[in-house]
């Protein structure tokens, strides 16, 4: 199985350029997409999607992120191998927020034009070399084969959080379709939490921590821990994100009660 | 086969998550989306939506619906066995429209926490409960395996029309993509129709009955059985909806001559 | 193999009806979602958006277009046979250029009802012809047994370029989704170009040539082939169909030195 997350969005060829690459390779594939619609040039945000979607994923899938603000210059493309699956993409951190939780056991470079197109463009790796390796390795090429081992991939600053005088200092990762914020702030953080207050750019709210939306009033704010894992800020019935302003990328800061 | 329809747009990892579960549990799965952009928490487009795809779907075939504004309430899950398919999501009337047309056999509570994740979170019931159970339906598992009967299932009411005095009285179910209004009025009852008069909450409107956007004027307004089978109001070339601004919800009443 | 492009959105059923009529008459079908966001009516989007893709896709591919303004009209419903592909359509010009590229050998008009849906609407011919001919066609039917041949297809006029006096003369033929505005003028033409001076409607640019978006200052203009082939007009990490206000359709002279 092969997985997409791209930032190409769903009007444009792009999408359907790379499953045609893949099943010419591999009629056989099976490709699910993740998200198309990650905002253009986001890191953080594809880096966010993909690590809450992989780990439902079975043992020996392939994840390609094509969310690349750097195609055609020097920076490296590489395949990661974790206990569990392949992560396929741009060497910018992208792939290291999904691939760390699941241990990462070896890197390499894509360097071998034999398992890329026999044309590769310089705006276009998503089809003329990820999609490419990915089906490749969807076929059993070792990663070993696409080149050299590396040992000093780019990792993201966004999935650090630093503690202090018993407050949590994170930042926002993703506003969700709903309007719900979600923090890098772990469930381990806020195991035992009855209440948080949380420090914003701009306001400070108490929040209740709640295992449901529905355990606060209409409209009214609460914390919980999310189906990923992670520190959430919502609205019952509502938008968080639209009422309190509050953007992915912001800095926050929690302090458990 | 197994089909989709939610409210989760498609920027969200949410629809990637449920089918990582599925193929889990069944590798070799079939999955159509049928629409992950359903209006938030809008439960009459859903059950429109779901109601005007089932039809073309193969028997046997499982349809998912999350548009659950309830998740985390008492609000019960439920599987509902048709002669033609199954229908899985929560029990707020989503299922019924679609359901009701093939003919209801058995509707069962999902409560055998075997057919669900482990882990079953208070805010994403769609990954943790529907996506298993539909999983389990389409590798054969018996509907009454998940749980214990249940006979009285909320039904929805925008399924209802009023007859009086020689008028129908109902509401617009959908405004589609093009601008077409598509009412709860059905082929039925306009089989005969030369003209139909609409009163809208703000102007009525005399309309010639045709087969084919192409027997109006450019920009001129007529009425016609849609493909679903409904009273369906259009503009030649151009949106109805936003000429007469109608939305989805506005009362009609029409009188056929 | 099936690939599908239309103008109907994600949010409507109609995608789903479509692949519901596929997967019944050929439950092991495969099919691809090209584009289902082409603007409304927009044939010269799709005729491009489909001729980039529909080169990475294997022998024997069968390419649906539903972008039909003329549905319900007298216009007709064709398939053209490629030496790559089959190309399953209205005749209004929107298979055509995908189909050029390939060789076109033959096309029939579909005017046999045994492949069509037991009822035609005369408002969906994409779920009640199109689709049901396209699965067809991939279960083996040859082309010649849905109708007559046709040897006067609707061709597309946005194809062509002019040259005169050193300069060639062409139109936009698509703005994608990061801003960068796609000519029909083709690689050959600018080969060997260093710069391009283009003349828009409004604007005189004198333009590097480039290799990658990266060859240019950020936010600073370039042109360069894009990975379909055509020349391209790029801003380095922006839009410049934003910054120069260009549109899909816009005249365009370029002067190559």
């Amino acid at each position: 199985m092969i997985t997409l997350t791209t930032d190409f969005g769903l009007k444009d060829p792009y999408v359907a350029e790379m499953k045609g690459v893949i099943y010419s390779i591999k009629p056989a594939a099976r490709i699910v997409d993740v998200s198309h619609q990650i905002d253009k040039y986001n890191v953080r945000m594809a880096a966010f999607i993909l690590g809450s979607a992989a780990p439902y994923f079975a043992k020996g899938t392939v994840h390609v992120v094509v969310v690349d603000p750097g195609v055609g210059t020097n920076r490296r493309a590489i395949v990661v191998q974790t206990k569990q699956a392949f992560f396929v993409g741009p060497d910018n951190g992208v792939l290291m927020l999904a691939a760390k939780v699941q241990g990462v056991s070896h890197i390499y470079g894509l360097i071998d034009p034999k398992y890329m197109l026999q044309e590769v463009s310089s705006t276009f790796h998503g089809r003329d070399i990820f999609a490419p390796v990915a089906a490749h390795l969807d076929k059993g090429v070792k990663p070993k084969e696409f080149g050299v081992e590396i040992t000093d991939p780019v990792t993201p600053k966004f999935a650090n959080v630093e503690r202090k005088n018993g407050s949590i200092s994170g930042e926002v990762l993703h506003v969700d379709g709903f309007g719900n914020v979600i923090t890098n702030i772990g469930k381990a953080e806020v195991a035992e939490a009855k209440t948080v207050k949380v420090n914003l750019h701009h306001i400070s709210l108490q929040l209740p921590c709640s295992e449901t939306y529905w355990n606060a009033k209409s409209q009214e704010p609460l914390a919980l821990v999310g189906s990923h894992g992670f520190l959430e800020l919502a609205l019952n019935q509502g938008s968080f994100s639209e009422k309190y302003r509050v953007n992915a990328g912001d800095r926050i800061e929690a302090v458990i009660s």
